[in-house]
């Protein structure tokens, strides 16, 4: 189809860069049976609903809520929408307003945004950003959506408790639930249950459930991205399609058929057997610069593990790094070409940009300037992609390279979900749990001790 | 003095990790006589006016010329800046916008702004980037500065290019004067010519030298910084303050009495005796965020090598990568944590936020959240670094800790004056041309050919 994202590995094989530093035919062959085991395995566990993350594109019904919902609080009128949420309640969010709405969104006007209101996802705790957010941002023209699975988040509650304080204050109890819509775990035991389902209760606040088989960091198709890229008018449809077409390319048991479990064979290859320890993703466009930041969640917290699924000590895990194209090319490229030679380098390339920008036959002294004349920003802009690639390769430097025909809603949910796959994929391979995050707890414990909590 | 920046190594140390990860006392004995051996020769390059990053804050002249041009381009009230540059022409500005004034200043009000311009960093060839940007910026309101030492810079040209026309062809070839501002080497032969001469005077364009002997990279403080800093009010005298009472601390011989050395060294050994082949740099403060970015190239191109000194291959150089916190607890720490031990991790701490915030005593029915009651989440801030750092110990990961007393011009011109001189004595302590990128080359030459010029 013309919207399918391309994938290129040629670029990472040993035939480009030769085999110190690049993959051999030989060594994706001999990957091939774990690739087709793995597959089986995760199939498996879809079929079974051990992690949903796969199929929340079929989930229609939640669309259909998640629209009307988005239509019903729409007619309110608001001018901010605003994030309560940190990790992956938060990076999904941002790389598809930063991929699918521009980079000055909220200094457009409102017409300018389609009637829309702005959106400021706060997903840290410095006091003077949430400060200056609460004044730009006054409680009766905004809507806060909340997003926790367990709603014992500290950052998020604590930005909670502060903004019904807010509400409350000024309007009253009553008016709490106009102004606040809960993401959390749906009803239930145990591990479903959440501290946000008793101040739901309480204030009578719309819940959104989050699937309890869906973990933070693959949670962009669920309710956690939705209901924020309904607010803002996305095409929710578009992103399932796109979610749809590359689930039926993922779904292929061929390694070579199937773009996910490819590119999770090359990085996977390239980290433990090239020593390419860092995975950077670049893209060129501003448009997916957040895309990048969303992936090295993915990648760091699902491959970083300290044990293997067997109990063993590991410590695996390839180190995300997000770069830009060309910004980048004047900051980190020196080091990529000349440093040391430990990384596999993902260049995101986008087909056809949204305009077309010419660059004027002006400045006509310059003749240096000639080769610039009458050509397209567009054109300055692959060119330069294309450039350092080819001076990567040239320093045997693998590359990897997918292009996004253009950047909409099909084409950027394709690439989230292939990433998904692939590091679904790429947990296989490392033989590690890749779902979990056993790291954070110790770091919020000792947190909660000092704020005179217990551990 | 009270503002000074504090520097903490404990946490880097064998005590502290362990021999494996962490650095010993004898091997920062070892070293010791290398960083005096370096002293003599940054100190000597410094007389000798070799390297002119170290003196730009003695220089009044320039000082006074920048306040006066900007006053007098803020008379004809401006409602955009616009930087028209690349890497070290845009990264310093950024650090310096986003640390010292809102993350949320383009959308403040003209007043909340002190009528001073929003400001736009145009750094890359997005072509709808920067077409929207040419749509919210009119000419007639606005003042670009465009960087260029060699104004040879593809991506800068191409974007005066179009700015030019736009500006020329609504008001006509003498209004160009009064939107843009040329920022480049000085006149003169050889390396020091610069393609943007002849722009500016074809158009009567007022010029500001970059200093010859000072790289993009380390330019934060020359004309570059500067002119965009005065033009948004900051206070420049207080910059150079910040700058000189760094430059006194750094200019002492001694290691342990130099946060620079100290700095350097524990980087260094950490990279080349402990494999820490990367340098995470983690501000716990928004308005910090973009300083890891200006470190990450200041780190990256200075250090990222192909030739040593003497002529011999080394591939050198540390990874420098930008996270924050406490954002990325929720991201990252799970791989620093059970990845590989392969960083040294930089924390950037703030002792006093701008804003105490309370975190008030609601939503009483979750117990869950006593802990948080009546606390700022300022507390909880540097509750969430110090169990960070805490569980990075414990995993024995090096952690390197930097403290800012507060956030403003000072401390923020101390703490890249430190980072630039860090950078210096890293140079030469990999042995290595700290202020070329010959790396840099080969890809602009390809992208050039491709454009249909001369490679």
């Amino acid at each position: 189809m013309a919207l399918d994202l391309k994938i290129d590995i040629s670029r990472a094989m040993a035939d480009a860069v030769g085999e110190e530093h690049g993959v051999t035919k030989a060594e994706l062959k001999e990957i091939e049976p774990r690739i087709a085991e793995a597959h089986a395995i995760l199939r498996k566990e879809r079929a079974d609903g051990v992690y949903g993350f796969w199929s929340l594109h079929e989930d229609k019904k939640t669309l259909a809520d998640v629209k009307e919902t988005a239509d019903e609080f729409l007619k309110n009128g608001y001018e901010n929408l605003v994030i309560l949420g940190i990790g992956g309640s938060a990076l999904g969010t941002t790389a598809l307003v930063t991929a699918l709405r521009s980079k000055f969104y909220n200094i457009m006007t409102k017409r300018g945004r389609g009637n829309r209101p702005r959106i400021f996802v706060m997903d840290n705790i410095d006091p003077d950003t949430f400060k200056k957010m609460m004044k730009l941002c006054p409680p009766q023209k905004t809507l806060y959506n909340v997003i926790s699975k367990s709603g014992n988040t500290a950052e998020t509650m604590s930005q909670l408790m502060i903004a019904v304080e807010a509400i409350e204050k000024k309007f009253g109890k009553d008016a709490v639930k106009k102004h606040v819509v809960v993401t959390s775990n749906p009803r239930g035991q145990g591990a479903a249950k959440s501290l946000l389902h008793p101040v739901a209760d309480e204030y009578g606040l719309k819940c959104f459930d989050m699937p309890l088989n869906v973990g933070g960091r693959f949670s962009v198709f669920s309710t956690v991205g939705l209901f924020p890229a309904a607010m803002l008018g996305m095409d929710l449809d578009a992103l399932f399609e796109g979610c749809a077409a590359m689930d039926a390319r993922c779904a292929k048991a061929e390694m070579k058929e199937n773009p996910a479990y490819l590119r999770a064979a090359i990085q996977y290859i390239a980290d433990t057997k090239k020593g390419k320890v860092m995975s950077v993703m670049m893209p060129y466009s501003d448009a997916l610069r957040d895309v990048a930041d969303w992936y090295c969640q993915l990648w760091a917290e699902s491959l970083g593990k300290k044990h293997g699924l067997d109990g063993s000590e590991v410590y695996t895990g390839q180190t995300p790094i997000k770069a830009l194209g060309a910004t980048d090319q004047h900051s980190q490229i020196q080091l990529y070409r000349e440093g040391p030679n430990n990384k596999l380098i993902n260049v995101l390339e986008v087909g056809r940009f949204e305009s077309s920008l010419k660059i004027p036959d002006n400045l006509k002294s310059l003749t240096e300037l000639e080769y610039l004349r009458g050509k397209t920003m567009n054109k300055l802009m692959a060119a330069e992609l294309q450039g350092t690639v080819d001076a990567l390769t040239l320093s045997k430097r693998p590359v990897s390279r997918i292009t996004l025909p253009r950047v909409n809603e099909h084409t950027v949910a394709q690439l989230l979900y292939m990433l998904e796959a692939e590091t679904a994929m790429a947990g296989r391979l490392y033989g590690v749990n890749t779902f979990d995050q056993p790291g954070v707890e110790e770091g919020k414990q000792i947190a909660r001790k000092l704020m005179g909590g217990k551990g």
